[in-house]
């Protein structure tokens, strides 16, 4: 008979252990929830400087306004009221390869370049710059665009770049996947032609990588982030429903063609 | 032409504002994830003693072990393991009346009783015992459970109520709902005729209601909540599979009755 | 340990069962694809008449144009290209009380009326009109509206209703919840004042209570014609994508409010 | 403003169009419900032969038993009894790649082969086995597996397989898909040193992409004839629940172990 191995959390009739620990008495009011998610998912404790990190990107993940998920989200709660689940299932649904996937192919195609690097980590920018180089340069060979790179609206800079770094440094753990992100952003402009900025999903792509969760991982926590972000526009749509208009407006720019004109 | 006010977030080319406030500048690295969650649900920064009691029902609510719902989505990456957002929504799904409504049914059953009650607050004990007398009597004449009542394995008290009660008390915000949940603990043996432990679902139902969100939105937190309990799941999941011999094990039990012998 | 009697489907090295029957040999090539899905869901083969009855429901109920739920269908798409069971999935979600409600919310109503009703089913108009009547006038007196009753667009008359009376009647399987409909259709003028069409997702919920379906199931016949429905949308947003052009027009049509004016 | 061209269905307050026809008088009753998803998809009308070959796809991949996928659905209804939807979308998120994923795989496999061949279509065995040889030796040395080869139950031969062949044959749909599939089976033995059973998936994979479909649609109709079986699974979960013990018998199986020994 099957045996199923699990350090995540267990009870019995006098207690609940999570991680190790009693969840009533060690956990309760002791740990932050950015906190218990890290260690759900790593199965260690963040040091607090990766417990900065690690909540910054999920407040810098959280929201980006009426994307289709967020839309997606809404509209099912327009039919199905009184299922939230749904809602918030709808809405994560939406949060695949175009736009979460940023943060998830930004850490693994950094984590693979620093991978593919023989011998130390360098401890220059040249150092840095000379792995960049050589991943953009086959990146554009293979005909594949560079992840974490351009943004549709901040154009000339996403604010949450810069301010990520800083966090990282300040807290002590600016790791080689962020060092290497940087390096990205100052060699790009010569191989591919053009400046780009280095956007808000990519550097937490590589501070999420830099904190040690493996690349298959990431866009989960993209996920959580955005699980927070939605129930706020949820508890929006409750109060203030957008939902019906937003099905009217398209329902009513339709234009019927038949099918043997299509 | 639709137009939809929204106060979540809104961008333009040099910013990113969240909540009337700057996200890069304001709110990265200076509020945790919890607080974020929470001021995007109710619109209003907590208090440092709402945001521990709000961080404390997240951790309480986290995790449950293998039940159903991290089951459904463990088995889910098993089938479709390049989904991410697939296997962490078939698990949000199953977050529903069966289990995580009680968090909400509780609020609900709570906010009703005090809707109910005419004039002010009681502020002794025996007022909140008649409040909470009239509403489990009530509830049992209509044959229906009382919520927040119960537990099937912590069947001599849940270790998680005490210690809400007493992060509430600690933190200054023990409000009515609290009160009236910890009455109906004191009220129902001679009502119902036994003793019954007030759950961990309940108590967190209690106090998310005292925290000012509506009834309708607080299924939400425990899902949000559960989110981070899935993703150690399907951490784990990745680490040591369990969904491929969940799902063998099931198949070998099965017996085939032909249809005309069901 | 537990065992689970099934009688859907098992296999083995050389064959496979479905329904008590040899799939390759007895199913395939000999039955409809509406026909195993009525067999599935209750476990015995549909009469000729029962089969064209349902497969004209699934056809009824197939697509309704731009729905929520066809919107975020495409919308998910427009997120996760790489996970057409994600945009299904998402879409399904919509399905819920609001919109797919009708076709069970009207099921159950008709159903609760005939097991409240003492002695033999009415043989004239007369006697469906009493139980009728009986049955809008408590409805009414309950503060909630008659399931089925009222369209948003046909006002004068849903052009499937009287399709599927004929086809019912022509298939000789119209029952007591088609005939007790149309008594609703009848008597609801002088008890609510007003005339309204009996609308398609109605009759639909009748008819299939008619085919002998529990109550609680009738949502998932709905579900299962509009995944064919949302297939159609899918398959038209991969050749002329609309998801990014809804989320374009719906994310310039906000304005933002900030929170403390909200 | 945006507009969006849709062929798939419209109406007004007296009609309703369905792919350019009345769905109450021209529809309803008369075609059947697997005709109108194929209609619905492809945005043209099948003939005879390809809404035989169509359907016998469907009933073949409609049900397999208590998969990952069927079990996530009897859990999700275990957890969320209210939302049938719920249930619904969870079974139909385990079909991703691993699962429904050969029905794609081995469409686009075929198609690819075909694309990739120079002049006209073979019109002997000697010239499929031909193309054959050239696709399977190919995607052996690219290290991938051919899609549409093996059974873990069915190693002798899937009993779908023949009957598919024999059913397009007798339809005249027999198409240059399944005329590869088939010299597939005849090549591989000496091109990956073993004989290996042409399996369910793969000829369905074969058949869809025969009947004109593009190869990412594929998955859908999987997951079309998929929730037929779901809804199957669930109805049989209503009459005798088995969501309960599997939970039960999972979470018994349990062994705890402390992270720090994980």
């Amino acid at each position: 008979m099957a045996e199923y191995a699990t350090s995540i959390g267990t009870s019995d009739a006098t207690s609940i252990t999570l991680l190790g620990h009693d969840l009533a008495g060690e956990l309760m009011g002791k740990v932050s929830f950015g906190e218990l998610a890290f260690w759900l998912a790593a199965l260690r404790r963040p040091s607090a400087g990766e417990l900065t990190v690690f909540e910054a990107v999920l407040v810098a993940l959280a929201d980006h306004g009426f994307t289709p998920s967020a839309i997606a989200a809404r509209l099912t709660l327009t039919g199905a009221p009184e299922s939230l689940q749904g809602a918030l299932a709808a809405g994560l649904l939406g949060g695949g390869s175009r736009y979460l996937g940023v943060t998830e192919d930004c850490g693994k195609f950094l984590a693979a370049a620093l991978a593919a690097h023989d011998g130390a980590m360098p401890d220059t920018d040249a150092g840095w710059d000379e792995i960049a180089t050589k991943a953009v340069t086959a990146q554009r060979a293979a005909g594949r665009l560079v992840p974490g790179l351009g943004h549709p609206i901040h154009k000339n800079g996403d604010p949450r770049t810069p301010v990520m770094f800083q966090i990282a440094r300040d807290s002590g753990v600016l790791g080689p996947h962020l060092k290497l992100f940087a390096a990205v952003g100052r060699v790009h402009p010569a191989i591919i032609g053009r400046m780009l900025p280095l956007n808000g999903a990519g550097v937490c792509g590589a501070a999420l990588a830099d904190l040690g969760f493996p690349p298959d991982l990431l866009r989960g926590f993209a996920l959580l982030a955005r699980t927070a972000g939605l129930l706020g526009h949820l508890a929006e749509e409750m109060r203030k429903p957008a939902g019906q208009d937003i099905y009217r407006e398209a329902d009513e720019a339709i234009r019927y063609v038949p099918p043997q004109e299509s």
